[in-house]
């Protein structure tokens, strides 16, 4: 996992990146453990160093890496504060305009050295020019040490080129209060957090990172996830998750979670982001990203325990269906990748 | 409290707005109770994007809504580290240039699922141009369902207007350092903090938002209870606080505060905020703001206890006497409103 | 320690400064011992304010001062969550250039009112000119109630000049990972952190305020330090830091430690920053900033233990050769410096 004596120092400097940090009270819920969100965050902010830092390597026009797509993370085994969080991050993949990332997140005991794998994250970055947010510069390839890992990595670049297209189309749907609900329906639950997109929220073109847009989205669902089962909540897993419109400084968002689907241990969210252009923009609120996130109930001793069932009208029960498709083939995928990961 | 079936989905999205956000340990004191500042400023934060948002509703020039006022808050109940702060804004009143936001605050324990009513504020905004930051615009007007709640709220208006007016005498105050002070007296716990004005303190205008100012002031404020009576000490009440000047990015800005006046349970701090442009401004050191907040002393089991009592100068008994005078008219105002809450 | 009666308002507001903040749990470890990082950003903040607002007292042209250099600093006794620290700054000396600053910080428990003396710091500051970052300006000189001072002053102003000339030399070395190091071998402990320098880490100027590094800086210390003792850990002392090179807004940051010295309770840690502009800038990556800190271990009392020794590689043992002189100097400096602490 780490680079042999082979690669020489600067090719390393560009490549590859490792960070370490402690866990904060603030970055984990009141049973302590650290918060999907937070981490998110963290395996995002390497994301978008690695990629920009590879896009500028060539001299020609400076670039910002934004976030373009992070494909479904599971959260292997929870962290909790005070122990020290490692990213390494490394570019795996590079086609014409964008590059691929794989984050690998370690959590370490720092009292009894133990570690633990807690998360692998894939992202895609698209390079765009400082000069013109608009324009998408070319990347600079990489070398690979296997002519497979090309053929690999071009195989799932397609994969998820196709995908990006096809969710562009949902995302109609909006979430309106409900008057007082009835326990364990999906309007008892469902909930909303408003954000006035400051600067450090934002990248050096003014708009908002990927990994700031994550953390607000697990906030929401793990409220959500709260609210209906009433106990410690840990998030278990996203979707992958598409961003096609970019949200500026300025904006507010409204970041808002219902839930969708439970099975006997899990609850999945569907979480949407909705920007509002209020001031200096003639743009309409339209819809950013949306999400779907799964979540485990927890008891005091930190074992899963059974969620309550979702209760649902008409409407609800399309999309609790829907939920139980995804939850079903995500279990058949998983039963099929647990073959060693290998490069992957 | 929430909008029936008859209000439209547009309609809905700018005069009506929710908020959930989870109490976090940076959030409260050592007790586990969460600051009155951090809640005046997820108050205040609502209440400026609902009004810009509605002050931008109506093609023309753009603005940000500016918060001229809040008026006197009480904090009904206390909030812990864990629980869900639930914060709905609705915009009650519109002047030619003012729109008045009524800012209600619920408290969730999600374990249990309980709810109380922590807050109700009320606030004054005004649009300032995003050209021009002298500039007042207009504010587009709201329907009222009924007659009575337009001319309940013009008399609001015309009462803030005065006393605004009022309160632009006073502010003279310098609170200098003592050295060796008794035990109890004003020079004991009289407290100061220094903050250099940051982007994320500031809207789009690079002006300090309220919400911000209100937090460090409650900051001090709470340092002077705590030294005065060593205690487990929480916000009760803040009076009207009038922003008459605003403050610009880049500042420094001294926020002090000393006692002003004990009762059995209750001691009341008057801070002031004081804004130094020392760098790129000609201006000189000025009052930006200044309030009084009154907080009460609990034990251990949570429960109010006695307040060591002022010791006072000359000039202190002064001080004494006027916060008696406010202590005195709180109560008598309370004993009057003890009617139920209607619209207001 | 205070200014007496003869000290007129307007020359006490330039040149003193207090400041009162309460600790919160994210300043702090596990163990609930404010990092050494948290005090050195609140003793760099005081003293930037202090000294900007000095620099730009009398009309000319606006500038900023920049931190230049932080002498020795020791940790004298531990602050927690919950206690209020006073941070009390003053300016001691001015050379045409440069400007001394001293910081005293207390920390006082609230609920008994006992206070302790934490630190005693003493920072250089070079005021940049605000339209050109390159043009250092001319500093207002202060009046000194004795000679004495004035000359004492100028003593430590050419120590340090001296000091900051030899520092600029070193800064070659490179921290590269290594692959399954033994255990207490300096591979085993070393950490890397990534900081992407956002707006609100930096000054007017947008380049990244002395405190925000330094606070980095301990971060990373700290995580080497847990790593290799498994313990609590707490900042004992930093040794001089020199900043000879600004960051700039948009760079990344990289941090990174290691280990170079072990005595029986106390632990040396060599932290290097280097900034990588790698976006909008033609500029290579370089050595920002690099210094000494020591930690001691905490037993679950808060007593002092044994350090594990550190085992060394023949270049390792070099800098543990090193790393024990600078040990062994402190230490005879410091009895040295024994008698009472006067004006400094």
């Amino acid at each position: 996992k780490f680079p042999t004596a082979a690669v020489t120092p600067s090719a390393y400097i560009t490549s590859f990146l490792i960070h370490c940090r402690i866990m904060r009270p603030d970055d984990a819920n009141i049973a302590g453990n650290v918060h999907g969100g937070t981490i998110l965050k963290m395996i995002e902010e390497a994301g978008a160093i690695i990629s920009t830092r590879h896009c500028n390597s060539q001299s020609g026009e400076h670039c910002v890496a934004a976030l373009a797509r992070v494909e479904r993370t599971d959260f292997l085994s929870p962290m909790c504060i005070g122990e020290v969080a490692h990213v390494s991050a490394e570019i795996t993949y590079t086609s014409k305009h964008s590059v691929e990332v794989q984050v690998n997140v370690l959590s370490e005991n720092i009292l009894t050295g133990a570690k633990r794998v807690t998360n692998r994250a894939t992202l895609w970055y698209v390079p765009l020019s400082l000069k013109n947010v608009d324009k998408v510069l070319e990347v600079p390839p990489i070398q690979y040490a296997w002519k497979e890992l090309e053929e690999d990595g071009k195989k799932r670049y397609e994969e998820q080129k196709l995908e990006r297209l096809v969710t562009k189309q949902r995302n109609g749907d909006i979430i309106f209060p409900v008057f007082n609900p009835e326990p364990y329906t999906v309007g008892y639950s469902q909930s909303s957090l408003i954000h006035l997109v400051g600067p450090s929220d934002c990248t050096l073109h003014g708009f908002v990172h990927g990994g700031v847009t994550m953390k607000l989205m697990d906030e929401v669902a793990g409220i959500v996830a709260a609210r209906h089962c009433k106990t410690n909540i840990v998030t278990a897993s996203v979707d992958a998750i598409n961003f096609h419109e970019k949200i500026k400084k300025g904006c507010v968002i409204t970041i808002s979670g219902r839930m969708t689907f439970t099975s006997n241990k899990s609850m999945e969210i569907e979480v949407f982001v909705d920007a509002d252009p209020f001031v200096d923009e003639p743009k309409e609120r339209y819809r950013a990203v949306s999400a779907f996130f799964t979540y485990v109930s927890l008891s005091k001793e930190g074992k899963p325990v059974p969620v309550p069932q979702l209760v649902e009208t008409e409407d609800e029960k399309r999309r609790f269906e829907d939920g139980k498709g995804r939850y079903l083939q995500t279990k058949a995928k998983r039963q099929v990748q647990m073959q060693p990961l290998t490069q992957q």
